[in-house]
């Protein structure tokens, strides 16, 4: 029997992809616009208070092709209210004209394959909760998939001896610091919670650096040889200002 | 020819998962929406009565995420109860607002590698009845996938002899084992009922225990090799309270 | 090259799943309901009729879950016909509160393993012709799914010599002839008709027996090794009053 | 790197299914079914023509199953032709009764595993012409499946050497002759055109031989260990008048 | 760790396809018809001057086969660009009679396989600019599919060295340059963007070619062994012309 990774666990996390109904948005009355768009932006300031007093955390981006229009990906302490936050924003006038086209449940998780420095309680340490309770960045671009480690003839992840895990994971991570201020990333564990084992969401300003980090670590033996992927998302940052533009009709 | 393992079987078991049309429900009246809940807790009241008299058991959860909004797990003395339950609430009102996003059928099974200890008829063992025809847990949270066991080149779990097969799933068990009193675990067989060989439904006031519990097993061999999961459905208790609430819409 | 199993080939036969649109059915009024239903026991009734001629027999099922309401099986001398009962069929009344779920398309089929006794023209054996053009069954319950023989890597059914081949077969059968009494296996090739090689049709009065069966063989090195499974359906018995109580609707 | 072969192309391929909605069909007015019928009518006698001057060929049947209720195979020497016969379909009243199931585009091919016999332009050879221009048949069933050559670890295609994959096909072509008279064949190309590599449309008068031939090649090297499938689709011919009553709804 | 290949990345790349909802165009009035078309010319008017202007460029083909009736090809700067073109767009007139069917995000990528000739930034080389920045043709035929380099067993494309893997290329590219003049290639990168590695999109005036070009690689050991194919698109060229026979309706 192979020696499981220890993980550390933060906020949980739901992923909430929609498309809009264009055609029943334009079909909508100017007022009807308006106060469906009205009645979100009350719900996202809802969101920025939670977010100010810590107990949170949300981004919201603008889908590119045609997988989503919409991905609000959402922090928050316990799976109860990412459930409560998902009926009300069900309920919202701004709802019946999106469509739900993908969603992620999993929780932000620290990998256990980094040597704990001291008997410290890690949950107590600073740095730590700054990583499993985050500030979601506001950068211009996001970009989302959900990932497996692969467990198919040789090529077996989990029978793989923790001191073997440890090194590729190692290798692994030295990648992603070389991108450290150009790329920010947020791991989330799924196992058990939706169908595949991660959700990988990464922070830009640069949307090249996605492909570049993605591409680079595609190479490392970690994805090379035991990296199964999901669908990949990539958005822009919609602010209040863009997602008024995003969801204005002209008059006819 | 390999030992086929040796199955008690006991409660039928349907898991039926829907989602709310919501543009419907809030264009449908105050009172229609009343009506129709009205009659779905008259469903669940027989329900209960049924538990009450050992006849069945049932538990009502709120899904997260997109891929439903409500799971109903239900456990039958025979497979028509369920066909006929399943027939009766397609009729209900509320139905007419949900849409179907998923379905196993199932039976409990108690899994063939523990030696049994005596000549005794383990059907007429109170501990194996209690385990064959469960009252389900009202914990805080449920989990529900299905799987399979893999047939796939050097990795064929129904290839190797009874002797492996059983020695393997006892180191599985003793992991399951060390979630007594966190995790609940209700295992039904569905081969020849449904497309995998078995459903895995668990039950925690602690959702993180969800994911601990199937991320340590993972690694363990009989996971690691021989493990192929479908989809993962998380949710919350969904009581009347709950229920209420989740169909609960503020008149306009 | 491989040499090819011989098979006896009987009624053509289609599967046909359908699922109830409950919203529009309930919509319908009473009259028409009546006026649906008296058309589609009237189709029955030829049915029964060429059943009775021999020319051919059929099976109605209630399916449980949600992948079907009811499964239609139909055996006919040729495959024209089948075509002919599916575009009458799709044009009665009932058929537009029905939703096509699955269906699939094969022959009746002796497979080519069993050592031919004589000279004989087996096409002239009694015992042959009363499997190749059988009445089904009207058992409580019913099972039904599409499988392939595994051809891949080391696992090459196709490449297996005769001899083999045979082998295998013979010591499947054996478990098979098990459940004679218990469980009646009406099998279908799809080779060249529909996405999977075969369609296996269980009967039984004890749904369990499907259970059993079916796992009892995937132990066997035919399956273990060389099955590959589609979808599995498994329900109960729809006789007139079954299908009356299934389709009624409370006057409101 | 493997010596590619070498192929012969002829005219351009659509396979076009379409499935009937019943529901609005029956809705239509006499007069709109007719109408419908009449304009799709006109379009086959210009089909015909085009046919008679040698300037592509079509063939039409009705598909067995749920997977479509049409099957519309047409050849012309220009892809662009196909492009705007699809177009002009589209257009028709009828096709306002039609849900696209499946299509296929390819272009009639002859394999390059057979050696020329001289320095002759083989485009000039009647013989190739022919078969390269098909009048396809107007036998009555048709049998239609895409397919791929296998690429996968040791079971790699397009890694043998000329010479074997040449031996292979010669064996493989071999079957297929020993059903001529019985069952017409079609191979188009469509490597580049669509998802897979080629297209086989079989002819027959009985329905049974589709079934005997798919299956003794898949006991064929070829097909054993290089053939990967995708799904079938069996129909019988739909002339005028099978046309005629496959859209007859009997006036209420 | 396998050494990256590195790349050149040029302008960002949407891939949208969409099919016709012919029921609903011809439902709707000729002056609605006209309206939409010549708001949708007037965006392509404003696409053409930025492709003048040297800042994008874009193609549009008449897809064959059911899987779209159209695919616009857009390039541009940023990504941002396109995610604004994509909703502008979808806030069309025409857009309301479309059924978005596919999509694929990416950026014009140049290999990393080529050897640079000096210590010029090649990002200031016209060469590289002219297939960083493309003008698209308008041939008369247009191929479409992403792709993906296979990780599987002893088939890794990303575990083998870096000398490997530019041998294969290199073999690989003397395939493409045999199809200079008659087949324009544009490869454009989509890791961490879109569900496959790359997007390659194929220009001709024949289309035969595309089938013969992707055919010969297919034998060679990159595509043998390495590709893993998506679906295919294959499209005749819609100018303004085509486009008003597409959409033009007979009045009844």
């Amino acid at each position: 029997m192979s020696e499981p990774a220890q993980t550390l666990d933060g906020w949980y996390c739901l992923h909430d992809l929609r498309s809009v109904d264009w055609t029943s948005w334009k079909l909508a009355s100017n007022e009807e616009r308006e106060a469906a768009l009205s009645e979100f932006f009350q719900l996202i300031e809802k969101w920025n208070d939670t977010e100010a007093n810590g107990q949170g955390s949300h981004a919201i981006y603008s889908v590119v092709g045609q997988k989503a229009d919409l991905i609000i990906m959402l922090l928050r302490p316990t799976m109860k209210e990412l459930n409560e936050i998902e009926t009300e924003f069900n309920k919202t006038k701004l709802a019946e004209y999106l469509i739900p086209s993908y969603s992620y449940v999993s929780v932000v998780e620290l990998g256990g394959y980094n040597p704990s420095k001291s008997d410290e309680d890690p949950y107590q340490n600073e740095y730590v909760k700054s990583r499993l309770y985050p500030v979601l960045p506001k950068t211009d671009y996001i970009c989302f998939y959900p990932m497996d480690k692969r467990r198919q003839g040789e090529d077996n992840w989990y029978m793989l001896p923790m001191e073997d895990r440890r090194n590729l994971m190692r290798s692994h991570g030295m990648i992603g610091r070389q991108y450290a201020g150009k790329v920010k990333q947020i791991i989330t564990g799924s196992v058990g919670f939706d169908d595949y084992e991660w959700g990988v969401t990464l922070f830009a300003d640069d949307v090249l650096q996605f492909k570049k980090l993605v591409y680079e670590m595609r190479f490392d033996e970690v994805s090379a040889r035991y990296g199964e992927f999901g669908a990949f998302f990539v958005g822009t940052i919609a602010d209040s200002n863009r997602l008024k533009e995003l969801f204005y009709i002209k008059e006819a």
